[in-house]
C-alpha cells in the first residue's frame, strides 16, 4: 500500500508539502497542489488521517502522560507539545499517572478504545510490555521505556557533572548531593554525573535520596544542614534545591556565601526563587517540540531519522553561586 | 424522553448508582443492577453517552481551555479537573489558548468536530456569542462568561480585601496594588477588594496595571519601588508577587522589614518562595474538581443545583509579612 512518502516521491516534492495539503494548512502552491492531487489519484493512497477524519470523523489525538502536571517541569512540556500538536490539527489528552503503573495501564487501553492516534510518555516504570505491545506509535520524552521505542531526553549524566564541576571550580569542598528516585533512569544518571566530577578530588561528598517535591527535600536538607557542615549542595531538581534554599533560610545559613546551590531542570520556578537559581536547565520546549514532531511522523506513516534524542544540557548561573552573586 | 434522573426514580434508587451502572464503575447490588435494567427497558431510555461509546465508540472527552498551562495557577486546576472526569472515564484535552480569542474560536470549533462532551473555559475575552452558541454544555472557572453559563470561581472582591487589610493590620501606610490587566474580571474584583479596604484610611495608595507574569511584574515593581518608598504591595497573582519580591531583593529592600508582601492564588510557588509568602489562597483543587463534576452533570442531563459557585478565598499568612515572619 502507497505510504505519504511514495506520492512526495511521485509528485517530486517533499512529505512535508504532502502533508500539509492531506491536512490542508498552510501555503501551497497551485501546482504543488495538482502533482499532489494526481500521485494520490494515481497510487490510489488513502492516508489513514484523512481517512478517519473524513470518513469516520476520528479524534485526531495524542495521549500525553505525566505523573504529575502540577510539578512545574511538566506543564513546560505539555505546552510545547500541545502548540506542536496544534500545528498538525491534532490535539492533546492530558492524564495524570502519579507514577502509579496502573493508572498508566488504565491510560494506555482507555485511549486505544477511544482510538487515540499516539501517546508520549514520561514513564515512571520499568515495565514495559504495555508500551511494546500498543497498537499505536509512542514516543518515550524524559525517561526511557525500552530500546524500540524512541526517545527524546536530555543527556543527564553530563548535565550533572557541568553543575557539580561548577560547585568544586567555586571552592565547595563538602558538597551534598540531593540525588533523584533510585531506579528512576534520569535521576540515576545525574547520579553518574555527579560522581563523574567529584572522583578523584579532595573533597568530602554526601548523597541522599529526595524525592522530586519540595517539602520532603526541604525536610531532608534541614535534617543534613543541621548535622554537618555543607558548602555546597548539587540537587537533581529544581524543586528539591528550592526546599534546600528554604531549609538554609530557616537554618540562617546564607546562600550563596555560606552555602552554594545549583538545581537541575530550568524550569521558571528557578528564575523566580530570590535569589534565583543556578541550575542545569534542559531545554523543555525543545524536548516536548521534538517528542510531538517524532510521533506526528510515526503516525503519519513516516520514517524517523533518529529514534533517540539527547538534548545537552546548559548550565545557566545565577545567583546561589558565588560566580553568579 | 427520559432522562437518567426517572431511571433513578423509577428504579428507586439514587442517579449515582444509576450513573455507575450505566458506566459499568464501582459496586452496585445484584438487586440494584436488576430494577435500574427494569427500568431503563421499561422506560426505553437510551442514554446519550452509553449510545455513543457503544454503539460509534465515541471518545467521552472534555476541552479543558486555559491561557496558558505554565501559569502555576492553572496545572492545579487542571489536575483536579482531570481526577474528577477519570472517576467518570472522561479524559481531558488541554487548549492554550495564549488569551487570543481566535485560538479559543478554533478550540471550539475543532473539537465540537471531534464531538467533545463539554467544555471547561477559563475564558479570556468578553465575546460571548462563541460559547452561548455551543451545541454542548460548558462551564466557566476563574472568569464569568455569560449569566447563562455555569461558573465556579473565587469570591475575588472579598479575598482582595482580606489580603489588603492584612497589610493595613501590620502597619503599612503606603501600599502599592499590583493590580491584573484591566477588563479580566477576576483582576477588577480584585482591585475593588483593594479600595475598599483601604477606603476612607489614612494612607497612602498607589495602583499600577502589572500582567500575571515574573519578568513584567518584577520589572514594573523595580520603578516602582526606586522612584516612591513604598512600604506593602497587594499583589492580583503570586507570580506578580514573586516579580515584587525579586525586585525588593534587587534594589537591597528587605522583606518583610522594609516591604510586605501578599500575593493572590495560593499556587505551590507561593509556598517555594523564600521567604514563602503571604497570600490570598483560592481554593484551586476544588474549583477544578466542582467544575468538573458540574459539567458532567449537565452531559449526563442533569439539572444543577447552583448554576453558579463562590468559593471563600484564605489569607495564608507566611514570611513577607510580619505578623508571619
Amino acid at each position: 500500500m502507497a505510504n505519504i512518502r511514495d506520492v512526495a516521491q511521485k509528485a517530486g516534492v517533499s512529505v512535508a508539502t504532502v502533508s500539509r495539503y492531506l491536512n490542508n494548512k498552510g501555503y501551497i502552491s497551485e501546482e504543488a497542489k495538482r502533482v499532489i492531487s494526481a500521485a494520490v489519484e494515481e497510487l490510489n493512497y488513502r492516508p489513514s488521517l484523512v481517512a478517519r477524519s473524513l470518513n469516520t470523523k476520528q479524534a485526531m489525538f495524542i495521549g500525553l502522560i505525566v505523573p504529575d502536571i502540577v510539578n512545574p517541569f511538566f506543564p513546560e512540556l505539555a505546552r510545547a507539545i500541545e502548540d506542536v500538536a496544534l500545528e498538525y490539527d491534532y490535539t492533546v489528552v492530558l492524564c495524570n499517572s502519579d507514577e502509579k503503573i496502573e493508572k498508566e495501564i488504565h491510560y494506555l487501553n482507555t485511549l486505544q478504545q477511544k482510538y487515540v492516534a499516539g501517546f508520549i510518555v514520561a514513564a515512571s516504570h520499568a515495565e514495559t510490555s504495555h508500551y511494546t505491545d500498543l497498537n499505536v506509535p509512542i514516543v518515550a520524552i524524559d525517561r526511557r521505556i525500552h530500546p524500540s521505542i524512541p526517545l527524546v531526553a536530555t543527556d543527564n549524566r553530563e548535565g550533572a557533572r557541568i553543575g557539580t564541576e561548577h560547585l568544586l571550580a567555586n571552592g565547595c569542598r563538602k558538597i551534598l548531593c540531593m540525588k533523584g528516585p533510585s531506579g528512576l533512569g534520569p535521576a540515576d544518571d545525574r547520579l553518574m554525573g555527579f560522581m563523574d566530577a567529584v572522583e578523584g578530588k579532595d573533597i568530602e561528598i554526601e548523597v541522599v535520596e529526595s524525592p522530586f517535591q519540595f517539602d520532603a527535600s526541604e525536610s531532608i536538607a534541614r535534617t543534613i544542614l543541621q548535622q554537618q557542615s555543607i558548602d555546597g549542595i548539587f540537587a537533581s531538581s529544581d524543586v528539591s534545591a528550592a526546599g534546600a534554599m528554604k531549609a538554609a533560610y530557616s537554618l540562617g545559613i546564607s546562600v550563596p556565601d555560606q552555602l552554594q546551590i545549583v538545581g537541575y531542570d530550568g524550569t521558571m520556578l528557578a528564575g523566580q526563587l530570590t535569589p534565583s537559581l543556578t541550575t542545569v536547565a534542559q531545554d523543555l520546549y525543545q524536548i516536548g517540540a521534538l517528542a510531538s514532531r517524532m510521533l506526528i511522523k510515526l503516525i503519519e506513516g513516516q520514517e524517523l531519522e533518529e529514534r533517540e534524542i539527547q538534548i545537552q544540557a546548559e548550565l545557566i548561573i545565577r545567583g546561589t553561586t558565588r560566580s553568579g552573586a
